[in-house]
């Protein structure tokens, strides 16, 4: 019995191309995978490209390793909204004999994950998290914009290759008035769509919410599309006919200013919003409008990449 | 009583510095810090530089997120040699009442880490380690050289701020067979000294070994010495009594060959060897030497790096 191949335009399909293609590497693990040079390259001259865009907005620049404190990741509500996607760094504490026993376990196939203990990290789920701790008091008067970079975690072992358990979002986050947070996300929105457009791919807004767990959010998700909160700019990685989300453009009203006292200089709680990036998913879009070889894109994407 | 400021020259104060002058961003975490703009631009300055020398060898590039498949850490013996280092993922695989209880636990404050079920990853506790799962089999003749760039994680929460949880390292790595291996180990200690001497660093080269856990791996840290298998490259960070590795070149002899089944093409196990920068390491070792405002650094620095 011969294994069928995937069928062209599905994710299936699009992941066995990339791997053939050698544009990503396996890693064992659904949704886990390296990147070659080229990947990585055109990861990197995006972002590059995004540095240019933004510049006239000065935005301060703050770069945050993949994980979160544990105290901080509390303060919000994601173990409420999201604990199905969570990832919560374990270690070992114990002594040599039990280091020994772990030994055993390991080498007898045995699970040893009950005998490690909580540290005082998580993996962090969005890479705006680490911003609002150090936000905490009173803003200037012209609020903050900031420009974050970080891999994120989302436990979703997928065989979609545009669903990454790792990877990197770019963001550019506005702290202030309620005016300011939607000017923000309204003109992010606008200015990310223009961007993605100069290169080469078409990118639709259309509102959307967050994937809350369980039932007992259904409301919660509704409110945030009757609220239109939440936009995505959506665009082709694998199928037309199931576009991706290349980036989002949210406002997070006093959500954040909330759980972390950041408040503007009339005392009010500071509102939040941003727009998010997805590296990799964007690097996926960019081979699937224009083919796995960019020394081969359009001389107008090369242009504008620099590439 | 006002509290004592930290003894000039040590790692606290060298902390409280670059605190104060917002170089390094405090998550509430020892070890877990964000970077400034500043900070993060000589990073990006160094690794470029990095590309630049190392362009001749024409080494393959491959980037890997900072999570290792499970199964590939529990080939390796790290789980015998460094338990206490590791990062586990855990997450929550729970339903819907589950969930609620989960949320109702971390709002009285109770731990609900007991909840949680392992996922299928860890944290990468060396920039290498997925890169051999990907070469089981056989090698070319010529052997491969690869170029990675990784964060990596270790549970050793510290107030050196040269000492972090989570950080990235370029590493150079060379399959093949024990004389290539050796040569590249030897060429690069060589070679990383003089680059570094470059940037206006006086690196040391010593002899070293890794950080055993207990006391049973006594004797392979002893070894590890007599056989020079591993040199650091040390400098100044904090304290000039005390040099921090700032780059380490190892041989690994067949050890990873045997864990992955690498062979080379006369049927023998591949050995490997490797240099590990450390870049949050280099960089503030490039801020001890030459102060915290790369603006006004010596202009052979600046010219080195392109700053």
């Amino acid at each position: 019995m011969t294994r069928q191949p995937p069928v062209s335009g599905t994710t299936e399909c699009q992941l066995a191309n990339l791997l053939e293609a050698g544009l990503l590497i396996p890693s064992g693990v659904p949704g886990v995978y390296g990147l070659s040079g080229t990947f990585e390259s055109v990861v990197e001259h995006f972002e590059a490209y995004l540095t240019r865009v933004s510049a006239q907005f000065g935005a301060e620049v703050m770069r945050f390793p993949p994980l979160l404190s544990r105290r901080t990741y509390r303060l919000t509500d994601h173990l409420d909204m999201f604990p199905n996607l969570m990832g919560s760094v374990h270690t070992f504490l114990g002594t040599g004999a039990e280091a020994a026993e772990l030994t055993r376990k390991n080498q007898a196939g045995e699970d040893w994950s009950a005998d490690l203990a909580p540290t005082d990290v998580m993996l962090t789920p969005a890479a705006c998290y680490p911003l609002y701790p150090t936000a905490t008091g009173v803003l200037p008067g012209e609020g903050r914009t900031v420009d974050l970079r970080a891999f994120v975690f989302r436990h979703e072992p997928s065989s979609d290759p545009a669903r990454m358990q790792i990877f990197r979002q770019r963001e550019f986050v506005r702290l202030g008035t309620p005016l300011q947070a939607l000017a923000h996300r309204d003109g992010w929105l606008d200015r990310g769509r223009a961007l993605l457009c100069a290169v080469g791919l078409d990118p639709q807004p259309v509102v959307a919410n967050d994937p809350f767990f369980g039932d007992g959010h259904r409301l919660m998700a509704a409110t945030q599309r009757e609220q239109t909160l939440k936009y995505e700019l959506v665009a082709t990685t694998s199928s037309a006919e199931k576009p991706t989300a290349i980036a989002s453009c949210n406002c997070h009203l006093d959500h954040f200013g909330r759980a972390f006292d950041i408040r503007t200089t009339d005392g009010e709680l500071a509102h939040s919003a941003c727009i998010g990036f997805g590296l990799e998913r964007i690097t996926l879009a960019l081979f699937a409008a224009h083919g796995f070889r960019p020394s081969a894109w359009p001389a107008s994407v090369r242009g504008v990449l620099e590439l």
